[in-house]
């Protein structure tokens, strides 16, 4: 048997520009008996690393709101109302170009980091420091995607881990050698961590503990290169 | 804090048409020293469904697979070389109209179940039956995304779960009213399954423990309707 668990870190107060992050992830870690482990991946919602790093900005108005969201995209794909799907500078591609209004006061929009591979490495060379332990760190953002209702979590900065586990060359049981052959595991685990994470609740850090997948690489791996794609 | 755990379970022999798949099940999970409690969710990889479900066909010739898949086709979104985005009879948009030659013997290929809705609802009623508790089914398959490399698993059949964690007029901490509201818990889940099942492994089945989703609802819910997919 394999077993994987999560664990959802309440008490984490909210962030203020320049708060050490890191120092209160570690207090809550304490708060809630969990004691870091080696390969443990520590997955942090892009909301409080935002906020931490003062990515907020004023919007007093729909048309500000507007403007920051046009002002945030690369290049868009699809409008309908005010729904713009629009490539971020990072390449990503989501909503409104991941220009957030929820968890942020009234009036303020929440961005991405501006490098959140960097912000994921910063924090787990902070963990590493202050825990002694080498831990993989995962970033996270709600996206929506095409063709199927729902939002789920997807990695938008990683470090300690491999944001892809590369099957090439595996045989399954019939010694055929699969066809899938990429499995895009920082995004399932964005997605485990949701489940105990919520959007409403103040849990903005999990714990995956049971997955042996140190390794190198960037989250920003992760966008699908344009002449791959068939969906621009 | 809260806690989810999930368990990966081996000992699941290769699975016959007919077979009994529950049964099966049941025995893998006393080998593991897992007993299903109330709100466990069973996490069932589509290949031993099909298979239970006699859904293999033989592809003696490369023309027969691409026949297979046109066949399984209700439209083709895009086309390159032998890479087919097809939208399959249950409104799944994925590659190949998810005809899968990988876990079956060569010259084989995998359909999906004809409802996998109604195969999940069967292998909920038989654990019942068998089992005396009360669990959510989810049966997954593995699907590419746009944009994003790597694939992740998603549902394409559920049981006594809601396929969408509805926030509808939810508020944050600080009072906004949240603009992600439909969370795809099962996709998370069906992601979350995957850490511990593996690709090549023969690992069809995951329990997900922790999470208290009981509902009604069907993964076909999950595709997103014509007139709002900004994406066909």
């Amino acid at each position: 048997m394999t077993r994987v668990e999560i664990f959802g870190i309440d008490g984490i107060p909210e962030i203020q520009p320049g708060d050490d992050l890191v120092g209160l992830i570690l207090t809550a870690l304490e708060g809630c008996g969990v004691t870091l482990m080696a390969n443990d991946v520590v997955v942090v919602t892009h909301k409080v690393v935002s906020k931490q790093e003062g990515r907020v900005v004023e919007i007093p108005t729909q048309d500000a709101y507007r403007a920051l969201v046009e002002d945030e995209s690369v290049s868009v794909l699809r409008r309908r109302g005010d729904l713009v799907i629009a490539r971020t500078r990072h390449g990503f591609i989501c909503a409104n170009a991941a220009v957030d209004r929820s968890n942020v006061a009234e009036g303020y929009a929440l961005l991405l980091p501006i490098d959140p591979d960097r912000s994921a490495h910063r924090i787990r060379t902070l963990i590493s420091r202050s825990a002694g332990v080498e831990v993989g760190v995962v970033i996270t953002d709600t996206f929506g995607r095409p063709w199927r209702r729902g939002l789920v979590d997807v990695a938008i900065g990683v470090s300690g881990i491999s944001p892809i586990l590369d099957l090439v060359g595996t045989t399954d049981t019939y010694g055929n050698v699969l066809n899938v052959t990429q499995v895009a595991v920082v995004d399932e685990i964005a997605a485990a961590a949701d489940l105990v994470m919520g959007k409403a609740s103040a849990i903005p850090v999990a714990i995956v503990r049971g997955l042996s997948l140190a390794g190198e690489g960037r989250a920003v791996d992760l966008v699908r290169p344009a002449d791959e794609d068939l969906f621009r």
